[in-house]
């Protein structure tokens, strides 16, 4: 069998990364991070689902100036979001003028684009690739649950989709502090939840499978990294991870952290369980984690974004939510 | 910039292939070339979109079973569909213990799988890899259009989804007819077609960008090959991308071919402008040309998937349909 960890046989850079995001996230505790904070939430359209393309347009955007880069220097975007058709990425990135792969793994879209990213450069046939993913809560609510407008209530273990969107440039032949250096593809995992409103429960198992391969296979141990960062499990998540992390010897407790519980402060902030969607891996990612590896504060992360792979008519139907949890190794060189 | 076109350094093979379809398919031209055809369309399941998530695994069973290779001998499976969340993917191989990327290219993702995995497989990070893709009539009517009992009439140039789904198995280090030898990711692109009725339109232009980026790169002319094939455009979209191309100087009038005209007899069976979906292109792919191939009719073959990246709400917003085409040239060894 394959070794599952993939070890980079080049450097691939992160050279720049940006991150939009809406009211809710601009109030947050790491809301004066972002690049850009639209208090409308509507970033310059009036549908919310050409909001969220706007977003992911805009966080490319701000990725691309920062490094100087016209779009035309990328070899490849790789872009995903949860919005029937992955419409987001594929209206989001029309304008770009490069050339588009459309990724789909739900929450766990940044991973996926950043692994299959970083191997397409390692491979030496693409130099420079760009990944974006994005939620937005008016969108998600609408189409996953109810429009925003009916005022249903949600439960405690219910996540708040975040509205924002993050955008990373990764290349060779360069320098800069941050590479990819390892990375493994997640398994599907369905372990019986069909609970659509909770679901942490549903994707901790699958960050734990994809945990345990990893410190199984490298050798390691948690603690030989500055975090090991979950992308959207929020609190019930993150809880059941580290009891399930617990019960088979892999002890989290000292330097876990996720994103949805990053974003918002859960006690001044009505977000039940955390953030949630595939703009809260991006975005905490892009704004607050990446800034403190290239600031030397963080040397050694392993980010690890899970995804809930349902639709709501799957659910519906009777069926659990099987979930997917890829890592992405990132080391400060 | 860096070259559209990526040619493989070591030698990618496609050693195992497969497809499954419904009654229509079973009743068209190349009907009993096909691994399995169910005639009740359902594969065991009683919701439709169960029904397609079962083709993909029959698919990919029949394809790992033709090779005698264990799921778990896979370094990663990579699949897609047109169902909301990719759901049909999400569930279809849930039961295969590989590590798994969701992708999304509308129809192109047959193409999308084949060209990454050939990829992740030139990097030497993998050494054996799945591609599968489906669609499903009564899955892909509900949700893009209406309920089968509906029984809407439809425009001459619509397009009949497929009921089917392909498999394929990549893999270095072996030997074997076929081999994936360049690929060229495309660029999204929007001619102004708004018509849901008529996505042979709105991608005939995405097909033809690609292949001039192919033939002008290449240095190579469409009768250098045996093949053009086109995923599905279908009558109305391949006229169009002849049309094109003899308006830019390029004549594919000599070995065109559309997998969407080659499931289906338009005189006998009412298909209107012919077949299409995400199962179309991987189905006809799987039983009818790879097996020229082996056998040696055909050597050189360039296939090109098109997709059509919108949502039935973008367009109900009043947004045209941006698509893309993602080219794989195939060539006997």
């Amino acid at each position: 069998m394959e070794n599952r960890i993939k070890r980079m046989k080049n450097d691939v850079y992160l050279t720049s990364f940006a991150a939009v995001g809406g009211k809710k996230e601009g109030e947050g505790p790491i809301g004066n991070k972002f690049d850009y904070i639209d208090t409308s939430d509507q970033f310059g359209k009036d549908k919310w689902e050409q909001s969220e393309a706007e977003s992911q347009a805009l966080a490319l955007n701000f990725a691309l100036n920062k490094r100087k880069m016209d779009p035309k220097e990328l070899g490849v975007m790789l872009a995903g979001d949860l919005i029937n058709q992955c419409a987001s990425s594929g209206y989001g990135l029309l304008n770009f003028d490069a050339p588009f792969l459309g990724i789909f793994g739900a929450c766990s879209t940044s991973a996926e684009g950043l692994l299959l990213a970083a191997l397409l450069l390692d491979s030496g046939h693409f130099q420079k690739a760009a990944v974006v993913s994005s939620s937005h809560f008016c969108s998600a609510e609408r189409q996953f649950r109810s429009p925003v407008e009916y005022g249903g209530q949600r439960p405690p273990t219910a996540q708040w989709t975040v509205t924002g969107a993050g955008a990373f440039i990764l290349e060779r032949e360069t320098s800069a502090p941050v590479t990819v250096s390892e990375v493994v593809v997640g398994k599907t995992t369905d372990c019986g939840i069909d609970d659509p409103n909770n679901m942490g429960a549903a994707m901790a198992p699958a960050a734990l499978d994809t945990l345990q391969t990893y410190f199984t296979e490298s050798h390691t141990a948690p603690t030989d990294f500055d975090m090991i960062l979950t992308g959207d499990l929020g609190y019930e998540g993150s809880s059941i991870l580290l009891e399930l992390g617990k019960s088979t010897g892999l002890d989290l407790s000292q330097n876990h952290f996720d994103c949805g519980l990053k974003i918002f402060d859960r006690k001044k902030q009505d977000v039940h369980a955390g953030g949630s969607g595939c703009g809260c891996a991006a975005s905490v990612l892009s704004c607050e984690i990446l800034p403190k590896m290239v600031s030397g504060e963080l040397h050694d992360v392993l980010f690890l974004a899970t995804g809930a792979l349902m639709s709501a008519d799957a659910v519906k139907q009777g069926l659990c939510i099987p979930s997917i949890a890829h890592l992405v190794h990132l080391k400060r060189v």
